[in-house]
């Protein structure tokens, strides 16, 4: 079974401690407002679905235990500390989309009584909670169909257990064909810069005793030579119109190996990955970011003082590398503007 | 100019300390056959070339200081200098293939006096050490011809002057343009799980100033959509007869990648890279290493202790996938075997 990253407990919000993985495991009980913030802040919680939820018990948190009475009062302490915990991660999409749930809520519900309204917040934070268990459900059920026994798979960064409440989105996939009593291999890419597939996912996999073998992004021709891969599964970060995806830099390195190698590759995401604004990936814009994720590993340099690096956060797979992307409501493929439009219909 | 990795200065061998990259830059003087065997063993000098001239600057070390007048014992002492040497790295070819050299030289002299062979000795270190400078910079000057004028071009792992005796294989292409004026950017995968390509690459071609950027290997095919890359220059660990090519692990990768880009694709090696004794890069054997050259960074644990890894040293690029071998004695395309027979058959 897949570890819990984040629930509600005894009137705190429990958490896994990322920052200590995959050394130990330890929790942390953020019984105030500060220590969820500071756990968002210094990425004891990350992963964009636990962020949404993170925020959405941090409003909880901070309002449950108000003792003012005046309801357009109450309002105003709600919105200083959702305000507050959107300085904690201000570039997390997820986390802004709870704290705009709980905003819209309030006001149109500004006339109810402070009991009332914090009933309505306590609801709302768990819906969320519970949104995000469900289509992790469901996409892993859908995923599931393309796991045979006896054979192995990829995966790179942390699409899992610990990017949301318990389940994940590609690592949902392994965890749902475990579940089927399907007996399968997982080969976990590091994923340089910041090492997520070694540090996070290879650790989970292991916690919830599905097979897995560490490789170094590098090795993955190597590997698809050596042995039979049936299938790669990959998150998402921002799916356009057309089926582009962005997602952690390597995964349109490994969707070109896989082609290659006539490998399927399979990106798991829900409906809120899709960006129905953008026509395609080229309108994504790719941040870059800071030269020490690669000039260093835990404070110690492994590069020449001053030499200057190419460190971007993402990449962007072209649709028509991927096989089929895996949603909440099923399973788009061919990937294109065409079967993305009908299943988005289907649910309007 | 690149840096100068091994000589001969005043009666010792003077080596850069590799292990002290990329962070400082200083020399060894080896005066006594313990200190230039430490050397090799502890990796201060590595890179199959180099060690090929510091097996032979080794024997020469190791006998030239001699007391013995008498040939038969001095040619004993010989052999056990050349046995201690070969200890200090049992898998090294090119250490072997010096130490066999001097054993060849003194088995046809054996009626020579102490002086003579000692003369002999000291010719024929000398002789494989400017081998190694006047291969590099022939290989240099058929590959330079591929880099053109403000382009862009890529390397990985370190085939340069610190694995040569002061110009590499794939780094002295693009040592011999900037002698020819052409400005160029060079990127640099960084290779893991040793890091070469960050440690070495970028350290040598910075301070040689070429201009050069670091990138993480799972950011290639990022790079290679971002800006056109001209061309892509590895070195070699052994060529088959067909031309399929092993390297440094992830160069394969490389290849795929740079085929799926339309980016051409040159192997840099000289003709005692070839194996002509075997058919295909399939009976080339891959040495898997200990995991935690992938689970540890300096001691530091990156992965969950007791994971699993697959580490394999090398991969085999097939020889379709590489548009060029560029050897000392030319350009070797189309790359397949009766080209590779041809250019053999010239210089028999």
């Amino acid at each position: 079974m897949p570890v819990k990253t984040i629930c509600w407990a005894n009137n705190s919000i429990k958490i896994i401690d990322q920052r200590k993985l995959p050394g130990e495991l330890k929790y942390i009980y953020c019984r105030d407002l500060k220590t969820i913030w500071d756990a968002i802040k210094t990425l004891a919680v990350r992963g964009a679905p636990a962020l949404g939820v993170a925020a959405a018990f941090g409003v909880l948190l901070g309002v449950s235990k108000s003792k003012e009475r005046n309801t357009s009062k109450f309002i105003k302490e709600i919105e200083s500390v959702c305000d507050y915990i959107g300085t904690s991660r201000p570039t997390a999409v997820n986390l802004f989309n709870a704290l705009n749930d709980i905003r819209k809520l309030v006001r149109e519900n500004k006339d109810k009584s402070v009991i009332e309204l914090k009933k309505l917040i306590r609801k709302c934070a768990f819906q969320i909670y519970e949104h995000d268990r469900k289509v992790c459900r469901e996409m892993g059920k859908f995923g599931a169909k393309f796991i045979d026994n006896k054979k192995n798979y990829m995966t790179v960064c942390n699409a899992g257990s610990l990017a949301t409440v318990d389940f994940g989105t590609a690592l949902g996939v392994f965890y749902t064909a475990q579940k089927n009593k399907r007996e399968f291999k997982v080969y976990s890419c590091e994923t340089r810069p910041l090492l997520q597939g070694a540090r996070l996912t290879a650790w989970e996999l292991k916690k919830s005793k599905i097979d897995v073998t560490l490789i170094c992004d590098n090795m993955a021709a190597s590997l698809m030579r050596k042995i039979k891969i049936s299938g790669i599964f990959t998150g998402a970060d921002r799916i356009a119109s057309n089926g582009d995806t962005a997602n952690k830099i390597g995964t349109y390195n490994l969707a070109v190996l896989a082609k290659h190698h006539k490998i399927p590759f399979y990106v798991v995401a829900p409906f809120s990955t899709f960006d129905l604004n953008i026509d395609n990936g080229k309108q994504i814009p790719i941040e870059e970011r800071k030269s020490d994720e690669i000039t260093q590993i835990k404070g110690i340099n492994i590069a020449p003082k001053g030499i200057k690096v190419y460190n971007p956060a993402f990449d962007v797979t072209d649709h028509n590398l991927i096989t089929a992307i895996i949603t909440e409501r099923g399973v788009i493929s061919p990937v294109n503007k065409q079967n993305i439009k009908k299943i988005f219909s289907c649910y309007a």
